[in-house]
């Protein structure tokens, strides 16, 4: 089905930094991390389980507020220590009620 | 010109996510780190620095390979704990000769 978990890199805290990207818009949505065990129920569900380092729980995107992530791909990168998740995002995808986690600019463009 | 870099949230080793995504094709190219002088740097260049963890040292991408990435906008995310950095790739990104990081599939799908 998918490759051995344990052959990513994950950090001292047994954490590994996902990407989030909305396949069909290609807008990069918010970056969270996941441990292997989030990442199982990732696969498992088909949609995205992270763990919250400040709450230091499993997180299930969507879980209350419905803005689920519908896990369409999932790739990892040359050093297996990140991954970038492809998603369907339903509804937004940020808690301040943005579309996307990245909606502030810092060089000094406009927005 | 652009936002106070302390306001950022920098980890204990005073890094912070950077996700590098091709402004012209929306592909996430790959994952780094900076620091705070690393962010100076890719503002003042208008290219992107990252500190290489596995080196312990500024990295300037493309500087031996010419596959620089020029920056076109910099986004931060709600938390202000990861960037967003949109850039003009120039080759590829992957020193594998892909033109992203992000080539190998996790999940059961092809590629």
């Amino acid at each position: 089905m998918f490759k051995n978990l344990d052959q990513l890199k994950y950090d001292a805290n047994g954490l590994i930094p996902a990407i989030v990207q909305d396949i069909r818009t290609g807008a990069v949505l918010m970056l969270a991390y996941m441990n292997k065990e989030s990442l199982a129920r990732t696969l498992a569900a088909g949609e995205t389980w992270f763990w919250s380092r400040s709450r230091q729980e499993y997180w299930h995107k969507g879980a209350t507020s419905g803005n689920v992530q519908k896990v369409r791909e999932i790739y990892y990168d040359c050093d297996a220590d990140a991954l970038l998740v492809k998603v369907e995002q339903v509804g937004v995808a940020c808690h301040e009620g943005h579309y996307s986690c990245f909606h502030y600019r810092l060089d000094n463009g406009p927005a």
